[in-house]
């Protein structure tokens, strides 16, 4: 990320908080299709990007307090960046996150809350980031929401994601993106567009955006046709994904529309099974990092893609941040316990 | 790791499997302390450097069977990589694998079987090896266990550790690398004594071994000031050091001793401290990818190193790779759940 710096608003040095975030591999699947490896960051997110950035503008301000709001992936981040910079750090939690990324934000010291129908209500889940900004307006203290609506600065980090792909791969024809409040889809629009601009680029790419049906907040809006992105009940159960209210979907919607992409609305089930269909090409990730390959396997079906395109598709966070996903993948498939010299008894290891 | 392809022994670039490993952070904790983030690999160790190289080897040479041992990350390894070369892999785990490991591999399809005594006793764990290398001798099929006594071609692919590290640290005095069967330990001095050969750079560094006092097969003898590693009955419980035969023991404490590096041996109980104490930095790893730090704070201690020494620690695997480990960090400490506007409710988040 930091390779970056001249274009991130954090400039001495000295503020910089890293744990080695960024620089994240590109995988080869081929028939032009790369998977950009997020997974890889040192939280196993790409929400390290806006952690290190985040944490680092809080340095700058001399801010010591952070509060945060999380599925799971932003608290993980914004907890181990705020270890490494003795910053306390409290996460208030959407409701259903999974106790795996709990586990991890305590391992670094974070103190959480889980929070009553928040991530599910848009009212609620709109009350308690306004309620947090206010605490947070002032002091010590700074409200850390993997956002551009909240966090302008940390966002910045995660453009890098779009500078990154332009020099691993040489053109780029089509980019699927999970969308949740959509910043993500936003920040490497704008990494994409200020290359674009500098003559550092050729072309943009087509950006499409992909969410689950249980919470289409930008992609339905796209489907229809509409201008407008929408908060929604949220019914899906892909944690990461489980964002009703608009938050950066403007931005996001407006940002496909600008490359001529388009939305992806997939289900839970399509989500699933293009997780366990990337563990089987050797690729390890949670429901919602394999969102934009199953937004990818629907626009190949709907001819809006063919294999002819350089596509890559955002693997946003590591298999293992979702055990009980995994858990499902492999259902019924027991170890058998043997003794050393029965190994090659029962069934036949080569079938 | 093939960005150094001319000093691995695969050439066609057909027969390549790659995943998007090596290439890991170096993450600076200040004081001249840095932690070489192995745990940033594709499945989440350092033995992915293993794999690619040993999955390619396998497709240069038209074997399309993979046999393996594993404690459980190179079985995950091996099972990504032989899924991405459409290659059938089956793993016999030593007995005490953890649960999360297993999934893994499943996940990836690959086949396993858990032995009785594998990994515990070393007459057990000697003959199973036997017993597999008969098995692939000949035909489609490769036994591929990590280390240079079984796998020399993959294990070409873990020396790339030495050559990142000389790329992004000037200059390293000390690194601690922890021990199972020697072999990355014996890979990481092939790669820094082809680089100081070939004037590449100026000085080796001092290599520290480190091991479990359940398992001290290289670090007891070095202790002893004794010239022989030696087998054991494995009484350690950390996951992936539970390597009760030499293997290449030898050749790990014949390197430690060509470059005036020691032997660690630390408690089981001072490698969970160290993940824990790695964990309130900001750093995510399971046990055995702690023991390296384990073993730099405690030749800190014993004034073997001092803070004036550039020091590199190996963090071998992912904190998400054993969450048993850190279910025990985190024991005790309960999320609330709260109503949304309750937020800052009992105890004040800011204490």
């Amino acid at each position: 990320v930091w390779q970056f710096a001249e274009h991130l608003p954090i400039q001495d040095r000295a503020h910089i908080i890293s744990l080695g975030e960024g620089n994240t591999p590109v995988c080869d699947l081929g028939h032009n299709l790369f998977l950009k490896l997020e997974s890889l960051n040192p939280t196993g997110s790409y929400k390290d990007r806006f952690a290190s950035c985040a944490v680092s503008w809080m340095k700058s301000e001399g801010k010591t307090r952070c509060l945060a709001t999380s599925s799971g992936n932003t608290g993980a981040a914004l907890a181990a960046y705020c270890a490494r910079a003795s910053i306390s750090c409290t996460v208030f939690l959407v409701e259903t996150t999974p106790e795996g990324k709990t586990a991890q934000m305590l391992a670094h010291g974070a103190k959480l809350k889980r929070v009553r129908e928040f991530g599910l209500s848009s009212e609620v889940t709109a009350g308690v980031m306004e309620r947090l900004r206010r605490r947070a307006s002032s002091g010590d203290a700074a409200l850390l929401i993997s956002a551009f609506a909240f966090s302008p600065a940390g966002m910045e980090g995660v453009k890098t994601i779009a500078y990154e792909l332009a020099g691993q791969l040489n053109e780029i024809d089509d980019i699927f993106i999970p969308v949740g409040g959509g910043g993500l889809l936003t920040a490497v629009f704008q990494g994409f567009r200020e290359l674009f601009r500098a003559a550092r680029l050729r072309k943009m790419p087509r950006i499409h955006a992909v969410q689950p049906e249980g919470c289409a907040t930008v992609t339905g809006p796209l489907e229809r046709g509409e201008s407008l992105a929408a908060s929604v009940r949220c019914t899906s159960g892909i944690s990461g994904l489980q964002v009703p209210n608009v938050i950066d979907g403007q931005s996001a919607l407006e940002a496909v529309r600008a490359v001529g992409g388009t939305g992806q609305t997939v289900s839970d089930s399509a989500i699933f099974a293009a997780q366990e269909d990337l563990s089987r090409r050797g690729a390890y990730c949670e429901p919602a990092g394999a969102a934009g390959y199953a937004g990818y396997l629907q626009a190949l079906k709907r001819g809006i893609v063919t294999k002819d395109n350089r596509t890559v598709c955002l693997i946003t966070g590591h298999g293992f941040k979702d055990p009980d996903s995994i858990r499902r993948i492999v259902a019924g498939r027991a170890v058998p316990s043997v003794g050393a010299d029965d190994l090659f008894g029962g069934e036949n290891e080569c079938e």
